[in-house]
């Protein structure tokens, strides 16, 4: 028999094979399984290919047998049901001080209900949010993990160790209590739906105002990823832009033969449903998660729109395309901006309202690396909470603000164009009246109060003096 | 003892005071019971001033006892576990075939759960949306009474006399089995918050863009509630902006005196928590209530506004503002539509998966009268879905569709315009932009299909062929 693992996997999927390999290529002995024993026969099979060792089990117990004390476990399953069932039988081997993580992309109440059940038979517990993909998954990626805190202490060394590195810093920190690495992996996915929607918009406004083939698209976003938005969704958009099509042959790009129906598996809704169970508004990412919700209504678009093209449609006059391309750049820059305000307010609001203590600036390190909006621009996002750690609005920071007054008149711009040329940008329109709003001291919800008082008799503050008052108004 | 009631009311707060003299009104006798006896008395004095008799009873048994059979009794008591607490109360007394019907804004969820623990017993339940605030309720509500359909004949008489009337059509109609009653008020409500902030976003625009006084703004209200926009919200507007100060003297206008932070009492956000749970995109909504939650960080907002004071506010070169008025009035009732759209095209979902079978132009009929959003324009939706009840998407029936054309060039002018002049208007632009995604066949959505793809393999669908594919992209 082997020496003792020091950890095991359970879950050979694509994150739980790559991951696997990545562990063990960092030259700790892992142990896996998973419910069909192909897959791990096939991930032994790939780790002997790439020199490395990874140990195959047939079942549970035998994995669990096989490590080392304090027990270690990571799960990379179907999150939901799954979990509970392997949790289950897990506890019915683990003992006081063992450890369970759970990397998936859970529902965070879900593991709150876990932590707890764990916590009955002393079993430590903690939620982990993991993103990269596959590649980071074998590479590096960045890790999210939230719970126990000695859980975090005994697996530090391996998750520093197979994380993405920034310089000589790991994309891993210690989260918060409970089930906070599920909530910040959670709103990370969220904001990864603004940054995908904000690109795909600027995209359709140069492909067809400023009439770019995809070559010349691509160029844009290839120059784009050299300045201040360098990042890797800039950088995979400029790829799939010059990427030609197999299948028909090398004169269609394969964008063009790609359906515009978007997915979604489910964090983005997750994200919208707490912005708004807790009254923080993430205008821009609902507006990402509508668009992929309006795509899948192909059929009723495409009859919408053949009913409606007499008057849509295209309705550019192209006078002032002068520097629309840099316009564009500034306008996009600036929607980024204010969609990480929006996605660190909800941060900032849930921690204080579950007491995790969230350190932002920490967080935006830790995306910084391995995840799929790691970027640049994060560094500051860093540097914006070291300097202020009780900031409130990102884009108030001084790393951000100056940036924001010079570029605003560039979204303006941009807003004003696509509108007049009846190209849809729910998200630029709505990161730009978000910003407005929450920029004006003086709104017109006065009006809407009195309304309220008017049909339901429910009062209102007043601007001169304390209180609440309401007025017999008929 | 007098004569036994046809029916028992128990909850004596506005609602409930009001809806019991409008029933004994309509010559029914009608017993009512508070928990505490002083609003008992309060509400029999009421009648008595009013020459009408109520029986107050001090116990709930004396209530139940003095009920004709089937005994019926309405709640009109605060949502949530109150009612659990006198359902079971009532439950303790009544038999089978007896009736409880709840009027309060009630998630639909509980009313499911009542309505099974209920029906273990034999009782009939109804959950009824109830609108119209303090006058409704007493000269003439809207009822959305959903459950069970025998409970809704053995109420029909006293629910259409009490109901308000449009011509000689009252508006109650039996809306559908289960919650369905709940869920058809709560998303009037989500509707109603649409108007509101629709109302609101055009009094700005005129006060800042054209410079009108509080009493030029009301003409217009009023000139436009002579007009295709013949509503009560905009009734009330033109009377609220009409309005001065009693405490400070007849030179301020109330609405002046009003501070800009609006209350909401639920409705709105779970109406956008099902539109995001089911995946149907109601963004006019959702914007009404991100700007309520916005106006209530005022500090911060004041902040933002000072910090940003340099680059800000009113850049409006007041070129052409010529027929802005009119522009505005078509652009508002252009984002109208777009709106009932939104939260008709809800309905439809939920009634598809609850297996609800709404019929949404009784539904628009009921919404004519009595309640908030009453106004003329819900005809013409009746109407659209008497003429195509299968109808997908509002703005494409023939009732409203040569409108639209017509009227869009006014709403994409008012756009501009104000994102010009920095007046924040999020629930035009978000209406604009649903409308133009809804409307276009292409969307940029294959680029975010692509993206998706590219990092994590969730493959995609093509334009040319069946099936889902996966490109290697590196």
């Amino acid at each position: 028999m082997a020496e003792a693992c020091d950890v095991g996997l359970v879950g050979l999927a694509v994150m739980g094979q790559n991951l696997s390999l990545n562990i063990s290529s960092k030259g700790f002995k892992i142990g896996v399984y998973n419910r069909t024993y192909e897959r791990t026969e096939e991930t032994v099979k790939r780790a002997e290919e790439e020199k490395l060792c990874i140990y195959g089990y047939k079942t549970l117990e035998e994995l669990i047998q096989n490590l080392k004390k304090p027990k270690k476990i990571i799960l990379l399953i179907k999150a939901g049901p799954a979990v509970d069932e392997n949790i289950n039988n897990i506890l019915k081997y683990f003992e006081k001080g063992d450890i369970i993580i759970d990397g998936g992309n859970e529902w965070y109440l879900n593991s709150e209900r876990r932590i707890k059940l764990c916590s009955e038979k002393n079993v430590e517990y903690l939620a982990m949010g993991v993103s990269g993909g596959e590649a980071g998954a074998r590479y590096g990626c960045s890790f999210m993990p939230g719970g126990s805190k000695y859980a975090y202490d005994c697996i530090k060394d391996i998750l520093e160790k197979c994380s993405a590195k920034v310089g000589t810093s790991p994309c891993v920190t210690y989260i918060g209590p409970g089930s906070s690495g599920n909530y910040v992996k959670m709103v990370h996915n969220g904001i990864e739906y603004g940054d995908m929607q904000l690109i795909s918009e600027s995209y359709f406004i140069m492909k067809h105002i400023l009439k770019y083939d995809n070559k010349k698209l691509s160029q844009v976003f290839k120059k784009w990823n050299e300045g201040i938005l360098n990042s890797y969704l800039i950088e995979i958009t400029a790829n799939i832009l010059d990427k030609t099509d197999e299948l028909t042959g090398d004169n269609n790009y394969i964008v063009d033969m790609i359906l515009d129906i978007a997915g979604a598996k489910g964090t983005g809704k997750w994200t919208m449903l707490e912005a708004i169970e807790r009254g923080i508004p993430c205008p821009t990412i609902c507006a990402a998660l509508d668009a992929r919700n309006i795509s899948t209504f192909k059929q009723l678009r495409t009859k919408a729109d053949e009913h409606f093209a007499t008057t849509m449609k295209m309705n550019c006059t192209t006078e002032k395309l002068e520097n629309l391309e840099n316009d564009l750049l500034n306008a996009l820059y600036c929607c980024k901006i204010i969609s990480y305000t929006q996605g660190l307010f909800l941060l900032k609001q849930v921690s204080q309202e579950m007491k995790w203590n969230l350190n932002l600036g920490e967080i935006s390190r830790i995306w910084r690396g391995g995840c799929i909006i790691r970027a640049v621009f994060l560094d500051r996002i860093t540097n914006a909470y070291k300097n202020d750690e009780k900031l409130e609005l990102l884009f108030m920071a001084n790393e951000f603000s100056d940036e924001m007054k010079n570029k605003l008149p560039s979204l303006r711009k941009i807003v004003n164009l696509a509108t007049q040329c009846d190209i849809p940008i729910p998200a630029f329109s709505a990161s730009l009246a978000y910003f407005q709003m929450v920029t004006s001291k003086n709104l017109p919800l006065n009006l809407v109060q009195a309304q309220r008082d008017y049909f339901g008799s429910h009062t209102y503050q007043r601007t001169d003096r304390e209180g609440s008052f309401h007025t017999l108004w008929d």
